[in-house]
C-alpha cells in the first residue's frame, strides 16, 4: 500500500507496522502495464525512485548496495562464472554488475515486464549502461517458464532479483522453481535470491531455505546488508549450491578485482556472511 | 520534527528527506522536563517506543542491536575492562550490557536527565534489569562536566551513548570533550561514541574522527550495524584509542562469552569493522 501526498512518497509495510517516506520534487512517470503499475518519482535527496505496484524497487542513491551484493557475492563464490542468468531485475542494475566480471561470457536477463526495462533506460540510464554489451541478452518473458525449459547445466550462476513474494512472484520463493534452478545449474552452479529483511521477515527467510533444501540445495548461506529504502533498512540474499563452502569465496579475486564498486569489497563480502546471534535456522 | 496522527508516530529526517513511521496502539506517557520532552508510545509491532524531543531513541524490539554494539565491541577490544563510564544512556540499555562482563568492577552512568531513567524503569524494565547491580552507579548530572572533573586514568572504557549532535549534545561530538575523555582513560583506554548513519551522515562521521584526532586519538575504527528505527536503518559507532589494533579484539573471549546476546558475537564484531567501499576518511 502506498500513497502520495503533495510532497512525499510513502510505502507502508503492513507486516511490520512501519511506513517509510521520501520527500519528492515531482512525479516523472506513471503507467499501468499488463503486469503492474510503474511509477517514477524525482526525490529531493535520493535521486530518482522506481516504484512497482506501490512498493519501492530502488532509488538512484542507494541501489548500489543491493545490486553489488546480489551479484558480486555469487560471482566471487563461483570458481569460474561464465554463463549467468538473471531472473527479474528489469532495472538492469544486476546485469551491469555481472558484466563487470571478465570471466562472464553470456549474461541473460529474463524479465516479465519489458516496460520496467524501457522505463529504467529512460530514468536510470546509469543502471542500463551495459545493456548494449555484446555478452548481454535481454529477454522479456516469464522467468519461471524460462528456467523450466532451459537445458540442464546451462548456467553457472542464477540470480533471482525479484519483487516481494506476492502475486506472480510468490512462485519464485518455492521449491518447484528452485528445483528447476538446480537442474539448469552445473555441479558448481550457484543460486542467489533476494530474501527480504532479517529483522521483519525471518520466518520467510526460513521458508526460502526450507524450499531450497526440498529442491536439493544442501549448502545455504544467508548474507546481510543495509538497504535504506527497503522495509527495516536491512536486507538479505540467500546463496544456495556450489561445490565449495561459501566462506571459501575467491577472496583474492575480490580483493584485486579490476573494476570499481561502491559498497562491495572482500571484507564486506566476508562481513555479510556473519550470522547475527538471533538468526537461527531450523536445519542447523 | 515529529507529529503523531491518530495511529502513527512519525519522525522526519530533514537532512535525508525521509520520514519513518511506526503504527501505534496508544501514547503511554508524555512530560516536559527541564531538558527535553519525553514521550513513550505503545507501538503495534515494535513494543514500547521512547522518544526525546520528537526523535526516536529506541524501540523495545530492535534496541538490542545498538546497545550490544555500543558495549561489547569496546569491552572485547579493551584487554581488561574494569572501570566503565557511560555518558548519556539514561535508558540503561548500555549499562545492562556492560554489566554482563564479569571483569567490570564499576560501571558509572552519568545522565543529564534523571527523568529519562525513571521513565525507562517504568516502560522498559528489561533495559533497567541491572540497575541494582552492586557495581552500577547512576549519577544525574552533566556528563561533559563529569568527565572534565574526573581523575586522569579513572576509566578503562568510556561509552558515549548520546542523542544527535544538536543543542546540548553537540559538545559531545567535539574535540574539547574528546580531549577530556582521553585524559580520564588510561593508556589502554578506549572511547566509543555513537556516530550516526554511514549513508546519510558520512560528513559528520568524518568530523567526529577529525575532532578525535585533534584530541590525540590516533587509532580510530568506525563500526557499522543495522538499526531499523534510526534514519536510513543503518548506524555506526566510532571506537578511539587503545594500545592494540582494534582488529585484534579479544575474539576468543567474544566467542566463549558466558552471557547471552541477541545480535553481537565474534563474527558480527569482525563484520562490523569491514569498511564499505564508498566510506573513505580523509586521514587515511
Amino acid at each position: 500500500m502506498a500513497h502520495q501526498d503533495q510532497d512525499w512518497f510513502t510505502e507502508t509495510c503492513d507486516e511490520a507496522g512501519t511506513k517509510f517516506s521520501l520527500m519528492l520534487h515531482r512525479k516523472l512517470h506513471a503507467e499501468q502495464t499488463p503486469y503492474q503499475k510503474i511509477e517514477v518519482y524525482e526525490t529531493t535527496h535520493f535521486g530518482n525512485l522506481l516504484v512497482l505496484d506501490g512498493f519501492i524497487m530502488l532509488s538512484a542513491r542507494d541501489n548500489f548496495i543491493y545490486h553489488e551484493m546480489m551479484s558480486h557475492t555469487a560471482l566471487f563464490t563461483h570458481p569460474a562464472p561464465h554463463r549467468v542468468l538473471i531472473v527479474g531485475g528489469g532495472d538492469c542494475g544486476c546485469l551491469r554488475e555481472v558484466l563487470k566480471h571478465s570471466s562472464v561470457e553470456t549474461a541473460e536477463l529474463v524479465e516479465l515486464d519489458e516496460r520496467v526495462t524501457r522505463v529504467s533506460e529512460r530514468y536510470f540510464p546509469e543502471l542500463c549502461a551495459s545493456n548494449d554489451d555484446a555478452r548481454a541478452r535481454l529477454v522479456f518473458t516469464d522467468g519461471i517458464e524460462w528456467v523450466a525449459r532451459a537445458a540442464a547445466g546451462a548456467y553457472d550462476v542464477v540470480i533471482v532479483d525479484s519483487t516481494d513474494p506476492v502475486g506472480q512472484a510468490a512462485r519464485l520463493f518455492q521449491a518447484p522453481f528452485y528445483a528447476d534452478c538446480r537442474r539448469v545449474l552445473g555441479a558448481d552452479g550457484l543460486l542467489i535470491v533476494q530474501s527480504e529483511s532479517p529483522l521483519i521477515h525471518l520466518s520467510l527467510i526460513r521458508s526460502i531455505r526450507s524450499e531450497m533444501r526440498k529442491a536439493g540445495f544442501d549448502d545455504l548461506s544467508t548474507l546481510h546488508f543495509p538497504q535504506c529504502t527497503y522495509p527495516s533498512g536491512w536486507w538479505s540474499a540467500t546463496l544456495a549450491g556450489g561445490r565449495l563452502s561459501h566462506a571459501e569465496f575467491r577472496e583474492r579475486g575480490a580483493r584485486c578485482r579490476p573494476f570499481t564498486t561502491r559498497y562491495y569489497n572482500a571484507d564486506i563480502h566476508r562481513a555479510a556472511l556473519a550470522r547475527p546471534e538471533f538468526v537461527h535456522f531450523n536445519e542447523e
